[in-house]
């Protein structure tokens, strides 16, 4: 007489002809079900039910003892998939953002800083316009200090004098800038380990920031690795892709790609072909990653840079 | 025989019949011109030319030599005025726009922090809703002691492990937002400083933020003290006015002013009547900052308190 097995979220059963419980194997956590399946199956010489003996081995799991038991299994069973859902390149997406969101935060109170500042002293706010070396010299040195830097005599500036009293909110904000320059900074070097401990061949190719904007548009480094070559290419670029299609504009030749420094110092008759080329390699390259294969990245990048070597 | 005086930007020159200068003072640094002319219009009893001499005198100042001072003297002279058209009410309006932007800084940046920390730790991410209680509390406690909190038991946490490394950059991403509440501190204490010094009156009012912002919004306290009550009563409300103007929707019956707590703690029907009479009292307490009158702020606040409590 032939008995079955049966096996759900709650544990392994094994039932007799007249589907009576023979034994059972309740899952623990950490327990793989197919393991324990088999392990019985082999004990009992169990086969698979067909559809007649499955369906009223269905019937008999409906007892109300089993709800609460199939309730709290699957609570639990999808609170550890969410929580086994966050993987690496989640991080990527996230500390990614976190630097573009640092920039637009710094871009904001930089400006205010200078038009802040510029009461005090206009003229050296004027000379110097990168605005992480603005926020940092005018915490080091004094007004004096700056205006003979850019030739400037002290009395014919058209700064107003300002208590120290006044100075001071305006160099809280510089310092403030200063810390997120750091923090800015910190981002990037964490971003740069988790870049080439999950996507090293496309860190080879694209260099971090490009590499991590790509799989932050693409929803993942799985999505990014089934994309063809060509989305690839325009990632980045819908805004004028969808104007062309509607509008029969010029069709994009990159999105995110054109910061590369391969296009960028290209001439500009080679920049479609190059991106072309690019996206090609970048899509072999995250396959290989999202698969863990082998690092061949500086190999696909080498290839590109001879191919189009002055170009 | 008379003399004729005559002053500009360049000094006091006392002329004689035919047009000689006799005698002639270059101002400095420092001096005033009417008390120069003063001098030696006295000592050489000389008077004012009328049209006729005064031509020729012009024509006299026509000479090469003269060009190049007046065209230094008109920058200095200019620089100086830029230099002290910086006045406080200039610092208030920086300061007041410098917390508006921290606000949006700590905004963007919160968003991120919960979101990037809500796959270490949602439960707590979602049982706390204000963001600086949230950001200081991830510095201080573990995931553990902030589960237990919130009755949570550790192991039915959907939120994944993160290992030191994954969770430093969030966690410093935390105590940026943290020095941003201390900064953000720290501007409103001296812009209240400055709201006591420079509008007392209003402030006693509004309050300082209010005050500051309608300060900001006018453009200054000069130009908010020539505002009809009216036109403050409305200020932050443009949108709205125009929409009324333009397509006949509900006039607005306050801008910055809803924020005020005699309005906000009223009932809805007395909304607009205390919006009049909070901007009456406002234009009469921001005309007398302006002109340094003496303190009645808080009798016009109490005024304005007895005369609408309880409704």
């Amino acid at each position: 007489m032939p008995k079955y097995i049966f096996t759900n979220i709650i544990g392994s059963f094994v039932f007799d002809e007249q589907l009576n419980v023979v034994e059972k194997i309740i899952l623990n956590e950490g327990d793989i079900a197919e393991d324990i399946e088999k392990k019985l199956s082999e004990k009992h010489k169990a086969i698979i039910p067909e559809t007649k003996q499955l369906r009223k081995i269905l019937e008999f799991f409906k007892k109300d003892e089993f709800f609460r038991q199939f309730y709290k299994r699957n609570i639990l069973f999808t609170k550890k998939q969410i929580k086994d859902s966050v993987s690496r390149d989640i991080l990527i997406m996230e500390t990614i953002a976190c630097v573009e969101d640092i920039d637009k935060v710094i871009n904001t109170l930089s400006k205010r800083l200078r038009e802040w500042y510029s009461y005090y002293n206009p003229e050296f706010s004027n000379s110097i316009s990168n605005n992480e070396r603005f926020a940092y010299l005018i915490l080091e040195k004094t007004k004096k200090e700056l205006l003979k830097e850019i030739n400037i005599p002290e009395d014919s500036t058209m700064g107003a004098d300002l208590s120290n009293e006044d100075l001071a909110p305006i160099l809280s904000l510089a310092a403030e800038l200063k810390t997120l320059y750091l923090a800015r900074q910190n981002f990037e070097k964490y971003l740069e380990t988790l870049m080439n401990q999950t996507a090293p061949n496309l860190t080879a190719i694209t260099g971090i920031t490009i590499g991590a904007k790509l799989i932050e548009k693409a929803g993942g480094l799985k999505r990014l690795s089934q994309f063809p070559a060509s989305t690839i290419q325009l990632l980045g670029a819908e805004k004028a892709l969808f104007r062309h299609m509607r509008t029969g504009a010029k069709a994009p030749k990159y999105g995110l790609l054109h910061e590369h420094s391969m296009i960028s110092t290209a001439k500009k008759q080679n920049h479609g072909k190059i991106a072309r080329a690019l996206a090609d390699k970048i899509s072999i390259a995250v396959k290989i990653d999202y698969f863990k294969g082998e690092f061949i990245g500086d190999k696909l990048r080498k290839d590109l840079e001879e191919k189009f070597k002055g170009k």
